[in-house]
């Protein structure tokens, strides 16, 4: 059976350490952020992750979800107490506004305690997880009417929420949506229509369920200009505002996945339900971004939480397994046979998934820091910088993160050999959860794109430009520290190489948009490949740091240097690699014709 | 539903244009391999493979196996009718010899043919897979009353056979099996102990199952040197040498497993169960070896198989699924949407997978040829070679082909969104089944290990160095050809970075092992992404001179220059990468104590 510890203290590193959070009293929510109050924070969700939602995680694989045949949908068991105390511990609305009944934390620690929770149970997280994006929408878009009937009761988890986009015929290309919406005479709509891959569509875990769905108003216009977003409560409100009658919505069945068995992912039928507009007229789509934005970022935290669990648990049955001896002769020759962690093939295998882990936490979290600093501080020009630098890093986390967190559970499992296959030992589970990552949420294609067609090219390339200028600078400031030199030559070789291939794309990319589709996946993995080298960089200056401040504990320091170390020299050379696929164009890949596949 | 065509055009243009089988009548069993037979041969395998194993293998994998309270085991529907159509069609023995009941036919043949069987349905064809390295351990250690006694049945398909060879503690390294043998006075022996992940363990799809069982004599030496293997069949023989009284061996339990579903994977008990000593006693390793070899590039071929079906139906999905428009603008203006092939990154993915795959499938058959020459050659220079290059090869093909085949059976799954995660439509089981592939018969670390530490060194090198010179001489022939010289400039690049590993690994990896160790699995994956060049470039020259020839069938040969052209441009260039990380050495990964990770 898998095991799980919440890595508090390399949280903790990259808060306090890393991020400076105690200096960042520009922002309201941080100015009680003492270590010692992140620590008891980050403990207490350690604690809830470990102790109440892990001990489902793998039953909850086991069981799966049911729908019955009155179209309610059975949970696996223990999943709504778990929920239950989720919500008691007012972890729904950790980094929700006060006045809603949240607790005005920031989102920064909301995304570190995240990670926890998903990595001990990411199917049972995706119940709450949905409910962010929702809460997220009404605020933003939301009447204030809307924002009192809803929100308090989300944010402490007694409703929840979801996201009804996809339907059979479209996922990526909305505008091609059918479900239609007619206005009645008080306001309000009536929706038609079937939505599929609805997660956490269906449960009885809490009092009621917020659809949002995302419809077309009766005679707008075609494509994506006609799609409005409606509330579509699971049951209607009563005169009090809590669940009264049913509403026309209900599970048509559950699909049948290949992991998150435990979330009930449904396909949902809408029959004349009451529907509520929500952001405006045909204004649907910039409403569904600011849930999707937010669920980029939680999406990628779950690619991160899934390869931290399935490292945990491969480091422990390298060191466990009995097996073979060492290249070099018996280490523990009192013993029948090695660990196998003395091999360097498998050490190998550990410190690749690790060294995304740790750097990918910290791009995470330096992002998380940057969204709050995007809502909340005072300063517009601060504010504008750090929105652009969400903007940037979401893609390339959500893909670089979810394409690693599968290949990296894979690795994992693979330190298991056969009993890593079998599902007895849990280690299937996650290969399997984690697959979904790199597909939902958009695909992590349509990351790539997003990422080279969009964000890079706005504003002129504002963004892009000043990412590139902190980590040049950061080279350059730090270059005659003679313990940060080998790492900032290499960072600074691979952000020439992304420099290279930004270059590229703006000369051979606006002529021809097929030159961006065929460097799209090769530049977010290359752009993710510097990001995560400077996150190292900022680690290691940290590390040091401490180490020369003679810091108690400094076996966890020198496991950074090393660990950055191999990043350096193993991880990222593959920038070349990428640099030189980028520059092959697209005219190979456009050759030949459709039927030649 | 997915769907599955035989690749026989792609089989006919390797075996007739690039390997030239009509020219090989040095080889008896090739003497009536005209290109009719071989196409009659191909055409015959995939119509058994498309109409009757194909349609029991998505219902296989939902079905699953049972293990019943008489421990009989149930496997799917219509397997046993789909088993015994491949056993009428004499394929079981299609390359066993003649007088115990075979063809014999050439292992090319087999080789060709077993892609498309388990392309069609891999679970089912693990019960006759098993029994090939049952056969290939009797032929060559058995004596002649066993191959009497046990050849002619299984050959036929009528009795099937198992390796049995794992136990819970004990995989990799088989010196620690505690399973025991006790003579007895009539010179059998009882067996007793348990194994695990036993694939066709057990099942009632044959009259006998013929398990070949790893165990230690009483008093035997301690470690691999005390292993013996036994003949142990299911059914004890009666007078007539038919399935008699039922042996003491049973399944316990059948394992549940991430994929392949439809396979019986057994934990056998053995409890005083009488067997027959083969291969003489303590020589157990040397035997298990010989199925193991066959096994090996059994599996290369499944993670071959498993990535061809997932093409095809990834390339008809990207033809069907309308939704969004080219980067270019409409391509279909007519249509609510293009289809997805008109993207370069969809395109990318597909070609990456054929890629693989037609190179794959070549050097697949190349060494498959070199097999039957070591075997049937009647020039023992000839045979010496061609069984160093087998050797050298096995690994590669299995370690490269199923890292790469489970890679691709994701990027396949990948191409149907989230269409891809649901069970429904079938690329989920392709995923899972492939995972099993990078594991068994030897994981690929261990592949990874055998190439560097065993391959590479023997006998001086010599193998490695005829391999080398082969590449080089070919792409010295051909370089004044313009229409080759694209490809071999990058193929010689990649020989070249080979060439340099090879030399680092010779200087560096004799006085400091972990140095092997640490560059092992990128040494074999830069290993393969020359050998699979290799294959391009051969595969380009028999196009070209079919082009040149006027040959009518145009569209097929330049759909191969230009899928060579892509392997070259974007898959080449990461042996650079591998070379980097094969050269960074040991020092970092062997730095950090064990309870650091």
């Amino acid at each position: 059976m898998p095991v799980y510890r919440a890595p508090v203290r390399d949280t903790q590193f990259i808060l306090n350490d890393v991020l400076g959070v105690q200096s960042r009293n520009d922002l309201p929510s941080y100015a009680e952020m003492s270590s010692d109050t992140v620590e008891a924070i980050l403990q207490e969700g350690a604690k809830l992750a470990e102790q109440t939602l892990f001990p489902v995680n793998y039953s909850g694989d086991r069981e799966g979800c049911e729908r019955l045949p009155d179209a309610s949908v059975r949970v696996p068991q223990g999943f709504k107490e778990a929920y239950d105390q989720y919500c008691a511990g007012g972890w729904v609305g950790l980094a929700a506004p006060e006045k809603f009944g949240g607790q005005g934390l920031p989102y920064l620690l909301h995304a570190a305690v995240g990670e926890y929770m998903s990595s001990a149970n990411m199917a049972l997280m995706m119940y709450p997880g949905l409910t962010q994006g929702a809460i997220a929408a009404i605020i933003t878009h939301g009447t204030d009417e809307q924002k009192q009937t809803y929100l308090p009761k989300m944010v402490e988890g007694r409703w929840s929420g979801t996201m009804n986009l996809t339907e059979p015929h479209c996922g990526t290309d909305l505008g091609l949506l059918r479900t239609k919406a007619v206005p009645q005479v008080d306001g309000s709509y009536k929706i038609t229509g079937s939505k599929i891959f609805i997660s956490a569509g269906e449960h009885g875990m809490t009092d009621n369920i917020i659809h949002l769905v995302l419809a077309r108003i009766e005679g707008a216009p075609e494509g994506n200009k006609g799609i409005s977003l409606f509330i579509v409560p699971k049951f209607n409100l009563d005169a009090n505002g809590e669940a009264g009658t049913r509403n026309g919505v209900a599970c048509g069945s559950i699909e049948e996945k290949m992991g998150i068995h435990g979330n009930s992912t449904c396909v949902m039928n809408y029959d004349e339900a009451n529907g509520f507009l929500i952001g405006g007229e045909n204004k649907g789509l910039r409403a569904m971004f600011t849930m999707m934005n937010e669920a980029r970022l939680g999406v990628a935290l779950q690619g991160l939480s899934i390869a931290e669990t399935a490292y945990q648990n491969a480091a422990d049955y390298a060191r466990e397994r009995l097996q073979g001896r060492a290249l070099t002769g018996a280490a523990y020759p009192d013993k029948k046979a090695d660990p196998i962690i003395v091999h360097p093939d498998i050490r190998r295998s550990l410190l690749t998934i690790r060294a995304f882990n740790e750097a990918g936490r910290a791009l995470l979290l330096s992002t998380a820091l940057q969204s709050d600093i995007a809502h909340y501080s005072s300063d517009e020009a601060v504010r504008e910088l750090a929105d652009d630098h969400v903007g940037l890093l979401t893609p390339v986390l959500k893909g670089v993160l979810t394409d690693k967190g599968f290949d990296h559970a894979v690795m994992a499992q693979q330190v298991f050999g056969g009993h890593g296959y079998i599902e007895e030992n849990g280690m299937s589970q996650y290969v399997r959860d984690a697959r979904i990552t790199m597909i939902y949420e958009g695909a992590n294609g349509i990351q790539a794109l997003d990422l080279v067609g969009r964000k890079l090219p706005a504003n002129g390339g504002r963004a892009l430009m000043a990412y590139f200028k902190e980590i040049g600078d950061f080279c350059e400031e730090n270059r005659a520290d003679e313990a940060l030199s080998f790492y900032t030559k290499h960072l600074k070789k691979g952000l020439n190489d992304l420099q290279t291939a930004s270059m590229w794309l703006m000369q051979n990319a606006m002529a021809k948009p097929d030159n961006a589709g065929s460097a799209s996946t090769d530049y977010m993995h290359l752009f993710g490949l510097v990001a995560f080298g400077y996150m190292w960089a900022k680690m290691v200056k940290a590390a040091q740091a401490k180490l020369n401040a003679g810091d108690g504990d400094k076996a966890y320091y020198e496991t950074k240097l090393v660990t950055a170390r191999f990043y350096m020299e193993r991880i990222m050379p593959e920038t070349q690699l990428r640099l030189a696929r980028i520059q092959t164009g697209a005219d190979t890949l456009m050759t030949l014709p459709e039927d030649a596949f």
